[in-house]
């Protein structure tokens, strides 16, 4: 797996207990995976000999990230290298105006909105689209990349430093979704249940599994759109599908990951085979797992970083522990830093109310501490 | 954790939750754990030199087994090492005597029997035990060391090679049964579910949790014996009780280990908080995780390696993948020898007939392969 983060943290897991061991490249040797993982290579994902170096004997290559360039991508495959999902699929990740374009070609349901070259889109624009949202072609995530446009100077700054952005409209939103499907090479596809994505200030902090109150008919139709969109994109392993669901009910694709993603940590627990178990089954072309639910209600809340001074991490763990025996805590071995994703929480149960509150409740005493 | 084995590598994977990163001895490049564990030492857990050097730095050591000598782990006490469990507490999984007299001493339920020392009980032991069995004081395991003794000349062999053992009668079995425990250093205990084992020439073979048709009082009789032998037995970390049930309803204590152990795997998937995890949390003092079960029940079922030849473990996983979705497979990374325990497979559900089935078709697919 190409990136040392905590994605291949818990890939590692997940490939111990299929009787593997999964080789990681990672930038540094503090990276969360390579703390713990057998056979780490370092160097960085775009240098093209530490690629080359790394993959050799790998029966398969994949990623925790989509920045790895399209042409190293096909360099490896030239040498003979297996890597799923492939350089075309991970385009689509990489660059979001191809993406858009794509899904618009397909049919998907996407927000209106074009792609705009360092020209100020200006008045025009603002007339077609009242609230707009501009977002960095390339390079964006985790709220990074992405500006609300409330006026059209508000654009200036970003064509003053030479972005490409694609500009859309701002949907009138009732929440997030996301639909996470596994596909394998010979083309086996199994869909998680639909999941609620919550968000501040453009971070994932909580997710819900399955989605509360979702309408069957509409989480069928979103399984169905991320099963089909797999293949037309040519994604071998995991596809996360982010959805606005917009305030008439309407789902809109918002935005695409090919990896383990955020919104499937709750798997982890809360599935018969979590993400990074179906990732790896999806790229070593087994047979699927069961993606069924193992309680009625699955809440993950990502753990971010808190101010610094008071109590440490291993105290604050203590003090969950002894609040919360059932909650299960899952640890990046990342240094902490204010608003930083340093971990997650997820908690099982059958009320839904009594179980968000936990997670709720274990994330903030990870984040603050008990005392503060 | 002294020990490469599979225990080691499961408790890594329970590790990297927490967010550490379990440093492993391991004997050998190869071992289970050192396969997978960023921070694997090679040396002999025999050799004071290699535990010392290993040890620097850790925050707590513990076991994988039970054979490191005592005067090993005072060694490393006296260098200010925190060692659990202690040597003391070791010194009663370590040798059957000891381990039978101590619990006599605190009035728990053992079958009747004494120690033998080169000297062949005759005639005057077989009077007193009608059917009855040897074992070796040091060193037996998964059926290794132990002899049924059906007539006084079955013992000869035994005592001409010198071995010490203890003599003890043959208990009319109803099963057997294993209570789980752990305890922390400043006390707290927390017992898993009461379950069935089932053995076969001496090697676990299956796990049911919870164990079927067990009368409550004798289930919780069960959990409290553990939960008073640990602290009277000087225990931190895990503590097995092994149990016979017999035939008249009465429990007696077979065997102790203090360590994660074969009949606890199925708290991977089927407890809140895997053994594992509370191995961990135990000798880090961390507050106990949550022991309920995640479902009505639980089966593991060791897979053993089958005949060279025919299909490989790689293949019988596809099948064993397309055959059943839920099943969930964990493989120690050892190279397959007929008998040898190479993995196990859970399978949790609400019909136990069903899920005993399940579990006992998996692990033979993985075994023998479909085909043969």
């Amino acid at each position: 797996m190409v990136g040392g983060g905590q994605l291949a943290r818990m890939t590692h897991q997940a490939a111990i207990a299929l009787g593997q061991s999964l080789r990681v490249l990672a930038a540094a040797p503090d990276d969360g995976a390579a703390l713990v993982a057998a056979d780490t290579v370092i160097g960085g994902h775009t240098d093209l000999d530490a690629l080359l170096r790394f993959a050799k004997g790998c029966d398969v290559v994949t990623f925790d990230h989509e920045h790895v360039p399209g042409e190293h991508i096909r360099a490896l495959v030239a040498q003979g290298v297996t890597v799923y999902p492939g350089a075309d699929a991970l385009s689509f990740a990489q660059n979001k105006r191809l993406m858009r374009g794509r899904l618009g070609g397909l049919g998907a349901p996407v927000p209106a909105g074009r792609g705009v070259e360092n020209v100020d889109p200006g008045g025009a624009f603002r007339a077609e689209f009242p609230a707009a949202v501009a977002k960095a072609t390339t390079g964006g995530y985790d709220g990074r990349g992405v500006w609300m446009l409330s006026t059209p100077d508000d654009a200036a700054p970003l064509f003053a430093q030479g972005l490409e952005l694609i500009v859309e409209e701002r949907v009138p939103l009732r929440r997030e979704l996301a639909a996470l499907v596994a596909r394998s090479p010979w083309g086996q596809a199994a869909a998680y249940p639909v999941v609620e994505t919550v968000e501040q200030d453009g971070i994932c902090v909580e997710v819900i599994a399955p989605a509360p109150g979702l309408d069957p008919d509409v989480a069928a139709a979103a399984q169905e759109l991320a099963i089909r969109m797999a293949p037309e994109l040519g994604v071998v392993g995991l596809l996360a599908v982010e959805l606005f669901e917009r305030a008439d009910g309407e789902l809109v694709v918002n935005e695409l990951a090919m990896r383990p993603h955020n919104s499937g940590h709750w798997s982890i627990e809360g599935a018969r085979t979590s993400q990074f178990e179906q990732h790896l089954r999806a790229v070593l072309d087994y047979p699927m797992g069961s993606t069924a639910l193992t309680a009625p209600w699955v809440v993950m809340a990502n753990v971010l970083g808190g101010q610094s001074g008071g109590m440490g991490i291993d105290e604050r763990l203590h003090h969950l522990f002894a609040a919360d025996p059932a909650a299960r805590v899952h640890l990046y071995g990342k240094q902490v830093r204010p608003g930083r994703k340093i971990g997650h929480v997820t908690v099982l149960g059958d009320d839904l109310a009594d179980v968000r509150e936990r997670a709720r409740a274990a994330a903030r005493m990870l984040r603050e501490g008990v005392h503060e």
